[in-house]
């Protein structure tokens, strides 16, 4: 393996690559390809300097997407709703323009699975050939997916080959998805808590390639304040009876997440750390589906904890954030980190991204303290 | 030095001995004694364990106060105020009454403050002898103090000597306070933002003497919130804008801080620790005395910050907590963790006792998670 | 109809006469006796003196139950969960057990629903006969229940009587007690959003026998002040495009509520006012039982809405209350209120009761004020 | 007095024309024009319809300011803030330029205040001629004003016409207004709590003239709040102890506010309503400069009360809204409803107008349900 050289530059694969993540994220990069402030990016913060991450303007995006609207109208859309400021759509056009080259749009056809994902990874080596680009990473944004029943192809490779190639359907697409990133010699991230990498086999799939894959299901806002807020209790001793939160939120994620199939695996995704930081406590999470409030969400959670002697005292916290511009820097650090990954020939599971999920896999560290710093110490250690 | 025995007793000497805190930790000890469960205790959470930190019934409360209340009246109106919980006054009476016997009301004499001093040390030295403890640590929980005005003495050790010979005050009684415990022998804490050990000559004293100290300023609310999300925010690269808050109290505490010139001890040392962690932010801190309120607080916060490409978020928290409740557990927290200092030869400021900390003495370290994993270190490290 | 005199007394029978809303009320009458300032009653206000209400201490209460708990055990309870001052107890314990004599503790037979019907209405009778009562008012308190199927018996009072005959069940048990107070000459309410008096049979069964009927589903915190809030919103012409609400409670309230079936019932009547007042607006209302709050509920409101030329705004709430504490003094302006309606000859329903309830009968007026307004113009009218 | 004819134009005089609350005013009623929805203007609810109201498309606008920034370049950075939306200043560009001609800039003249007063009524007669209209109404919606002491020529009117053509300052700027508008033949109300009209000579003034006027301090969104829950607490009976606020804003109204002196005006308005409606309760209320909140003010309001037996409970509220967007309506509301006061004939204070006002002129009432229902009455006793 070659060490990086200056003019090397990272193919970005976004499946969902038309949706309000992977737009911000495109027009964000840009914007800062024309001076914006590296504000929301992690891999900026002075600790990740000179450890060799590749540039944001090194970054070629591509992806998949189900959807055929031009990433300029996707933009527009955003801008309209507050999520991006005013005049970002003239600064940045011609950047989404080129862009568009590199969006592949799906479209179903009647082929066993096997054979979709061996057409999407073509799709990815295509682009990779196209660009020039010395490597290609590939992160899924695109909708949650409900969960997926287990199959008994999904324990091993073998038997997981043997069912892609039969008529019936074994995955979801998320886990087409990164079956297809494999093939194409991608890393994988999945942003989502979809299936994707769950299943046994397609880890072994990945490891089999020598290539790692990470997730799951980016904590953004709520979350990301239990993962300190949680710690904060435990550190101090003090009990946590109940924590209730209460989720609102419009747009296509909301849409999305309002059907109580995808909102379980939200759901599943977001309670994990909350139990594997204090143990059982009662109450409960909504995710509402709020149309007006369009792309912006806000977050109520009410936490009821006891003091020395059984004293009952509660905190509450409101959180009203834009969850795409959230999401979209921690998509670009995401890129940089898995590249670094490619380049040190990391295989299998990325515990120490832990720092950018709710559901980190291989890990039960959610205290964003010690999953900072495991990340910097990962970043340096090379 | 002798390694402690199973049968050595610490002597904890509480300046402000009647007050809320004192009388919920020296009530405290007793119910835990009785039984209780050790909620908020950091030093009995799994990582103390096995330190060879002085048990809690090892603890010997006295003290000093200006007030003559005896703390079993003081004890029923924490119960009325719900502070504390029914039942707990017959449970603890006995242990009160025998603590009562270490209480010193202070008078007011006029003698030099070299003799205030001695007076003091004195009444700490009966106190060991009577009691046969091996070690007295002290602990500052009297109400905060006005800022004190720099003076000259306040240099070394030698002119400060002189001054305090001489007829003029030239320290408050918070300073008077710790050359007295180290005129015993005893370490010192600050749990309060006053003058005490600001003083350079003041920790000259303690370093001549071989005594450690600590402090100030004990984050029970909402600054201990605000020192786990302020971290969070750096770590995230989110620019934080403004961070404004309410403080919500009534009772003794309120009282004080109702005093604009009291207010300013606490508010300087509130702010530190968001300047030291995000810089100049905009945003005031109000203080607020509310009487109906009694010894419940009620803090909101309001912060202001952007995400990629400057898109304005808000964060905002609502802390109701008892001040009392969450201070006491600490306060014992301080006595055991002071001890093992004494116990082990630490000479001077005790940094690593931050975790506790609004304004910790000689460390620029604000983020809770650090500090905990810095204290943690300090006690295993022995 | 006489004049009332000064010695008369009134019963008020209570179903569920053991639950905290009725351990409450029965208790805080005493209390009121016994000095207690009238906090929370609205029949005490300036505007209510001086039109011949019936004084709180000539109420006597009886009442039914299913459960057998003495209310002195009830009363101790609701004193250690903070719903009651302590001391409470002591004061009127000779008050409960006289109560304690007039609670008739239910029993299943296995009889027709007209027979139970009869069964409970002499229970009734019986009660104000032994205490000597000039008329008796019923209020349900019991648990909510599930909504009730219609039934082609509800349409009239002929069919019902015919089908109350019967073997089959054809009402649930509040509509079985409202018949039952009727059958013995007493007004009844509902303060819970039961079936009771919803089906039109048990409507016209009150007008045959010449009594007044109100109802229901008393506002005490969310829904009151979602009363004003709304009419401030529509009085300034701002659209109001979500209203999204988050109810927690425990206790004996939240644990009926978290029953899917019965929070159906408590949600229809909660969101009718919203409706009747703002129109259609986006956004859902959750009830969890989160165990460890006890008696004490936290409603957290969020509202979008739009001011000059379509700018998006929000306005959040949070109310902490205790339920038991709040309801108990309006059963006691009701019962005083029903007792004039019965002075007074009303027949049918009390729509001008309206400012008690998140459902008013026979009425679509939510805004406080007016209700307000139109309580005093009933009670000043005679 | 002629019946108003369609043709009539009736003439809006702004003192502060080119402040945040005049620009969305002017360029919300052009956008009215070109068919925007009449979110927030109270006028145009069905209550009001038929009554004569002038429409708004006939209302003309001129004004006094102290800044020469044109109205295109105040709407441009009122959009850049999110105050007004994106697009409105190409729909009402022609509108601001057509008013531009009606705007006067104040420059400061070594003359006296008597020469001040008459060069600014010759100011708004020369806008009523050259614009032919029927009548003209002034509004002030400068910036607040410190309190302004008092002087022995504010008692009546013959003291101070002898005061003011002196050499010394015996009135602020904002009763010059007052006192030129009706030189001028207007009608004067003021939207801010400055000293305008608090002068009784300065109403004597009005009242010779036979001219009406009203004010002060127009309530738009902490205020409006209080004045629907405080009516809540006191029909409930519920006693409140403490209700405590902290309103955060930026923007030039911020930096007004934050002159302590200012404030002042500021506090005394808003609290005057709370102690009429619920006498005295403790806490404070805080406004404070958060210059990266820009025109968005935030509020958040601490209550504590006490319900049935001294239960103590709390609500709080958190209203996030833009003060100008909230404030542009009400200011045409006015304007309508001081063109008909003038049609009407009306002379001296406006009482009915207190539903727009935190200190409503020459009334005690601040529910707003029932300055509603005044409002209401007025408007159509005519």
């Amino acid at each position: 393996m070659s060490t990086r050289t200056g003019d090397e530059r990272v193919g970005v694969w976004l499946f969902g690559a038309r949706g309000s993540v992977a737009t911000t994220t495109i027009a964000g990069a840009a914007a800062l390809r024309h001076g914006g402030a590296p504000v929301g990016l992690v891999t900026e913060l002075p600790d990740f300097a000179g450890h060799g991450l590749v540039p944001i303007d090194r970054l070629v995006f591509g992806g998949h997407d189900i959807i055929g609207t031009p990433l300029v109208k996707r933009l527009e859309r955003l801008i309209a709703g507050g999520v991006l400021p005013h005049g970002l759509d003239s600064l940045v056009e011609a950047d989404l323009t080129e862009t568009e080259a590199n969006l592949v749009t799906i479209e179903q056809h009647d082929v066993s699975q096997a054979e979709q994902i061996e057409a999407w990874a073509a799709d990815i080596r295509a682009f990779a050939q196209r660009q020039q680009l010395s490597k290609v990473v590939a992160i899924n944004v695109a909708s949650t997916e409900a969960p997926y029943p287990p199959h008994p192809a999904h324990a091993d490779v073998a038997s997981l080959r043997e069912a892609l190639a039969g008529p019936d359907e074994v995955l979801p697409a998320s886990s087409l998805a990164a079956l297809a990133a494999f093939e194409a010699g991608a890393s994988f991230i999945d942003f989502t808590p979809s299936t994707s990498i769950r299943p046994e086999a397609v880890r072994q799939y990945a490891v089999e390639r020598g290539l790692p894959f990470g997730g799951q299901d980016a904590k953004t806002g709520e979350t990301l304040v239990k993962s300190v807020l949680a710690p904060m209790f435990s550190a101090r001793a003090l009990k946590v009876h109940a924590w209730s939160g209460t989720n609102l939120l419009g747009g296509g994620d909301g849409a999305t997440l309002a059907d109580p199939r995808t909102a379980e695996s939200k759901n599943t995704s977001k309670e994990r750390g909350l139990t594997d930081m204090l143990g059982d406590v009662a109450g409960e999470v909504h995710i509402d589906y709020v149309d007006p409030m369009g792309d912006w969400k806000t977050a109520w959670d009410h936490i009821v904890f006891s003091g020395f002697l059984g004293v009952r005292m509660t905190m509450q916290f409101t959180w009203q954030g834009c969850d795409s511009a959230l999401a979209a820097p921690l998509v670009l650090d995401l890129a940089r980190l898995s590249a670094a990954a490619l380049e040190r020939g990391q295989v299998g599971a990325m515990p120490f991204l832990g720092f950018f999920f709710k559901d980190p896999i291989e890990s039960t560290e959610h205290s964003l303290a010690r999953q900072y710093d495991e990340l910097v110490r990962w970043v340096r250690e090379w």
